[in-house]
């Protein structure tokens, strides 16, 4: 049973939201339409590139945004909103447009990863959930594509959940771990929900619970002898371990007819105990037997390991993939950039005594464009909403700080990032399956430079404004004597 | 509108646990009974003790543990589990006890924090979501009463629900961090759920709304008098934002018959602003309003910040708390400490080539010594189950490493800390309140000395074995040559 099955999401939002939409009902400006962009500032762990995740939810909470009685008694009893804005929020409507990148893509900082244009109190309530939703999906999809970059290849499982931040952190954490690369999860919630194939097999407490860690072998071999993966450490990997799984393996899965699958190490030196136990295996006759490692990974130790010659096939990795433990934040954030009166659009930006802090005002699209030579991403350019790439076949792109630096291209691709998923409340837009997400995110991936990928100090890829939307962040700039 | 409102936590479990369920299910093992203990091996941050959290939760998972027609069906298409498993699933029925430190408690390295006896498929089967639930909001309660001291008093408030990982990070985050010291939150669901004051004025999106920033402090100022706090830096702190805020209240407020409640700063150097600000709102006649800070606190740039005499009131927390960010991972296991045949108990030890991942054996009980002149904690006792401090007044405490360091008390009071939650599958303790959850988690803190909450490089708090305990580990060490 999931506790409180009636939470209301649309809850899920902070105080001010609400505070600040009842303000804007009693000052006559609840049918004023806005447009907010939601974007981040740097990548986690200072990597070149993110992986954007979370849509489907996003989409589902935008489906479900609505106050219940309970609800609207709640924040009656506050006291401090009239009832004419509590009637409002019980007849709530969803009415907006929704732009947003497809899940998987590869995302840069402080482009537009969703754009919202509609009512101030719709745009100004989704604030929290839109934030919390990418942010967190994001997060783990970006860091579990590191570790399958790490990983060169080879299998990586997600094994996080007991160390997740709440239910729904191993939830959907595995899920978008499985979009950023990951070949399944330990985690059976999310098989059942989201197909995200389940593995597992044994903890030690198995082993513990036989007088003998072979006698615990022998009784897993003969239950399991189509899929027999043993975990080998509980005592001594080398010395008793590992014979003590080919003992299993030759007395009670090959007689049966079957290969086993493989054995597993969870503590130790690992890339020394693979090695050996790689030359264990194949020795006996089992070079077909995978090792899967795990403890404490992430991509950069998995990228030791290989270095110094680990043997191993699969990696499972948990808390460091689960969390994104060497960095567990994704910093989106949803500002306002602009206000409509009427037809004409009146651009708003955030100034701040951190340079990086100001925003990039006006109502946007975004564009990739990709080099029809080799195929790779070129660059991102901002636009206004309205500007498009229809018949430019030569673009100068230029630094939007440094603005002497400058690269002309031709024979190029632009794709437009930013596609339509609500309009005017109406979703129009519907997400593809979790393995197509993840089919997706690799083919993207690999449209990006090896320099864009490395862990540490990348190439800083390109994300450049139009001349059209320079111009009006330079000229509020200016106006504001930045 | 909850996602997957049917979302089964019970299927919330790593797949292994089915695995090994159905591996004792069909080797006769399903009414043997084990015991396991929940415990941790070091605190996040290298910290002196940490707070327990979660047990709330944990007895609402274990009262709703049952599987449904759908889960029995997905399980049965893995093709892997025999029938009479899948109806002992479908029937299932818990029959075990458990213990546990009650939420609130400071607890340390290796002891016993939960503590299951029980058959060892319902045992078995619980792992992950009672490590899941404990190591969640035990992390985040930690955090939050590192911050809280760090804060000297003043009041903390927990902002992150946009920065959570996932939906429930934000909630359960909320509630553990207010368990921690946290004076609110904001996020609202939390405050519809649990109670836990729900606050939040305006964004900078508000004042970017109008034309002006006085227009738009006047307006909020007119739309809640009674509780006017004004987000001060969107445009320039100390040139605009204070003096408009100052303004508005003169206007708006003050004349209206309220006192204005205060300012909020979130960006720049909040040390030098919010001593400019203090002046200047002293000066203005607002000595009472208070000041708010935001912005990336932690409990080291709070303590920073007063050090250098920061006049801020109250501090707004966010993604720093609600991931536990400089460590976001609490390295809770469970594992199996015994095996019952019959009345006859055989302790179970793991080992490991890593001396501190070694586990204590046996099923036991935990026993907190007092001291009756200071009312300080002294030393926590991990004893056998059945052992007790009754009519014991002088004890020789020793390290269970360095077992030639003995210290002799008397003048004790021992209180016992794993307290029985479920007896026999029956619930017989009920949660306090939260409120009286954190009030007795301040008591309990201040029952440590200060020189185990220090920071950096913290005492550390003795947490000894019982001598009968450490010689049935020391034989069982002996026996395994290790």
């Amino acid at each position: 049973m999931k506790f409180n099955p009636n939470i209301n999401l649309s809850m899920l939002t902070d105080f001010y939201e609400f505070t600040m939409s009842n303000g804007y009902f009693q000052n006559g400006m609840k049918d004023t339409v806005v447009a907010f962009d939601l974007f981040f500032r740097r990548v986690p762990n200072d990597g070149g590139y993110a992986i954007m995740a979370g849509l489907e939810q996003m989409i589902e909470y935008i489906n479900n945004l609505k106050f219940s009685e309970e609800d609207i008694s709640y924040l009656r009893e506050k006291g401090i909103f009239c009832e004419e804005f509590l009637d409002y929020l019980k007849n709530f409507s969803f009415s907006s447009s929704v732009w947003a990148i497809p899940e998987g893509t590869p995302i840069f900082p402080m482009e537009p990863v969703v754009s919202v244009k509609g009512p101030v109190i719709e745009a100004q309530l989704m604030e929290t959930m839109l934030l919390l939703t990418v942010n967190h999906q994001s997060l783990i999809a970006t860091k579990a594509n590191r570790i399958v970059q790490a990983a060169e290849g080879r299998a990586v499982m997600e094994f996080g959940s007991r160390r997740a931040q709440g239910y729904d952190g191993a939830i959907y954490g595995a899920r978008a771990a499985y979009i950023g690369g990951c070949a399944g999860t330990a985690c059976t919630v999310t098989d059942q929900m989201f197909h995200i194939p389940a593995l597992g097999t044994m903890a030690h407490s198995w082993v513990q619970m036989f007088d003998t860690e072979l006698e615990a072998f022998l009784t897993y071999a003969r239950c399991y002898p189509e899929d027999c993966t043993l975990l080998v450490d509980t005592y001594n990997v080398l010395k008793s371990g590992i014979p003590n799984a080919i003992k299993a393996f030759d007395t009670e899965v090959v007689p049966r007819g079957f290969r086993p699958k493989g054995i597993r190490i969870d503590s130790g030196d690992i890339t020394y105990l693979s090695k050996k136990a790689r030359k264990m295996l194949d020795d006996a006759g089992y070079p077909d037997v995978k090792i899967v490692a795990s403890n404490s990974l992430d991509e950069y130790i998995i990228r030791d390991m290989l270095n110094q010659g680990a043997k191993v096939d699969t990696f499972g990795v948990g808390e460091r993939l689960i969390t994104s433990k060497s960095e567990p934040v994704f910093g989106g954030v949803y500002k306002l950039v602009s206000v409509f009166d009427g037809e004409r659009e009146i651009p708003k930006i955030k100034l701040s005594e951190n340079v990086s802090k100001i925003t990039i005002p006006g109502f946007k699209s975004l564009y990739r464009l990709y080099s029809n030579e080799t195929g790779k991403a070129i660059a991102d350019v901002i636009t206004m909403h309205e500007e498009n790439f229809d018949g430019v076949t030569e673009y100068e792109l230029f630094d939007p700080q440094f603005t002497w630096k400058r690269k002309k291209i031709t024979n190029f691709t632009a794709k437009k990032l930013l596609i339509p998923i609500f309009e005017n409340g109406k979703q129009v837009y519907t997400s593809p399956t979790l393995k197509e997400l993840k089919e997706y995110c690799a083919d993207e991936v690999a449209t990006l430079w090896d320099e864009v990928k490395r862990f540490e100090n990348p190439h800083t890829y390109y994300v450049d404004l139009s001349p059209n939307l320079w111009n009006i962040r330079d000229k509020m700039l200016k106006e504001h004597h930045v």
